[in-house]
């Protein structure tokens, strides 16, 4: 195993720590439990917005935390949800009195956890409500779910949640498009190779050095099929098909686009594939109108990308263009 | 090989249309000859700021076009010098008429071809300055290098540079300012794996299983040594030793710390690097005022990182803090 570590039980204390003496202006972190918090939480009268899971998928989730977008993460070991006692001290950090939403990916131990942690919150009286993110098309059901898998959208829910919460938006409001973002959301994944957990020490899964893993999972969960490797072109078509005809999305629709990278694919090669995704969705009637293409929720080491498209409404793009100021996006400000 | 593209040949002609595709509103590609330009160049009485180099270390330098950073940028084939004609076209561009500064990072046949395309400028009447980077404390001479190779600060340079001439600095205190962020700035590198450049289909170089190589170059050339893999720790310590005591850097200094990817590592690993690397600083009485944690200079794929470190002036600290607007840095914008 090749990574940049140092023992593999402490990767994620280790990385935290590098986290906060990195970016000491936008947010702090606990470390009994974790979680971390924005820099000048709690905001008196603004509703909280907190999203957790396994680490290994950085920047998600704890580095969306800062102005305008997550008040707090909790990070799980990797590939491991968070426990409840972390998800409630970081909401009871976070809450200003309006309320906290839990963004939650469709993971069966994500969701059990979170709903413990809730029941916690609401005893001592905040008001928790939870939305649950399942945007994967590629597979129902899969190792660690009961539905769809909660991927990228993730990211995107997180953003314009983040900005309609800072706008002054009360919790059922907030909900409410969460739930809008997640109903109009799709994305699907590919990988070029395995990844690593540190823990475990070799390759999760193999892949021959001429296939890929189409409909991949973000911790290696097998996807739809395995087959030859293929043109960028070829890639990008089968995954923005996928995902375009699932909603479906349909001609004059306007669109937020993420190209993502697994961790170990490089700038060069997303954007490569942001061309051919754009070129794909004009050809189709589908306006790219915003975009983020780079590596936001990622599989460890892994090569390999995602497409996620958002139909988005005059709401939803007004929210993503307001001002974010975290480590992994920022803008605006 | 395993990466997303379409034919070796295309690979940046095709990762050039994602970036314009991406980033209407910061910049333009122009394909003949192959250069990336801010989208309201030239700016009448604006000193332009451009650099160029072998494409295949993305977001450099094309990703730093945009407000407040570059104004052009001359991407080569992967891992081969722009041509003067790129160069030429590019600072003609961007010409508003109070000069042009080259940043090069000292590789052989970049020096060449932008002095070349220095005279070819001159002789249409622009003025231009180039400020040569060689901050590699790893090796003297190289296989593309006479004297150190210039990588890491490069960044640091052109955001520094950048700001500079967004306040109105004229040519001669920019190149001025520029030649004094190169000397007190130093770099060193490693890696945990090669990387794969396209056209070649096979990795550069090979390293076993429990090997790094400490103080490679950024196109995979020798460093100083190979040896045994060892913890996160303990390579922060070497090369931020190499690198602290080559300028030397001294207890009382202020530093931009700069812990970058080179493709292939994720921000899991990046972030525990620099948690590494700022107690190492701190330890020596070095503030680490500002930092970038992240895949600034890459080499394609490989797996490893680099730490740059530049000894801060407060003009360099305000000029660090000054908006800056690109597809790979933005702040206060």
């Amino acid at each position: 195993m090749k990574k940049l570590i140092n023992d593999p039980d402490d990767v994620v204390r280790d990385s935290l720590r590098g986290l906060a003496a990195a970016h000491p202006d936008l947010l702090r972190v606990s470390f009994d439990p974790i979680y971390v918090v924005r820099a000048d939480a709690p905001l008196p009268g603004k509703v909280g917005v907190l999203s957790g899971g396994g680490s290994g998928h950085e920047p998600m989730h704890g580095g969306f935390v800062g102005r305008g977008m997550l008040d707090a993460a909790c990070p799980g070991q990797v590939f491991t949800s968070p426990t409840p006692d972390q998800i409630d001290a970081a909401t009871r950090a976070i809450d200003g009195g309006a309320g906290v939403l839990h963004i939650v990916k469709n993971y069966t131990g994500d969701i059990m956890n979170f709903e413990m942690a809730a029941e916690l919150c609401q005893a001592s009286g905040i008001e928790v409500r939870a939305v649950v993110i399942d945007d994967d098309v590629a597979v129902q059901n899969s190792l660690y779910t009961a539905g769809r898998r909660g991927v990228g959208l993730t990211v995107l829910a997180e953003k314009l949640a983040g900005a309609a919460a800072a706008r002054g938006c009360d919790l059922t409001s907030l909900e409410a498009l969460c739930r809008r973002v997640n109903a109009n959301g799709r994305s699907m994944g590919m990988a070029l190779t395995s990844c690593t957990v540190p823990a475990a020490g070799k390759p999760t899964f193999a892949l021959g050095e001429e296939e890929m893993e189409l409909g991949i999972g973000i911790h290696g969960e097998p996807g739809r099929k395995r087959v030859p490797l293929r043109p960028a072109r070829e890639i990008a078509q089968h995954l923005t098909s996928a995902v375009v005809s699932d909603l479906p999305f349909r001609s004059g629709d306007t669109a937020i686009v993420m190209v993502n990278g697994m961790g170990g694919t490089p700038l060069l090669e997303l954007y490569l594939v942001y061309n051919e995704v754009a070129s794909i969705l004009r050809g189709e009637g589908i306006e790219p109108a915003r975009r983020l293409v780079g590596n936001y929720i990622t599989s460890l080491d892994m090569a390999g990308c995602s497409v996620t498209l958002l139909r988005a409404d005059a709401e939803m793009l007004s929210l993503w263009d307001d001002p974010v100021l975290t480590p992994g996006l920022r803008w605006g400000i």
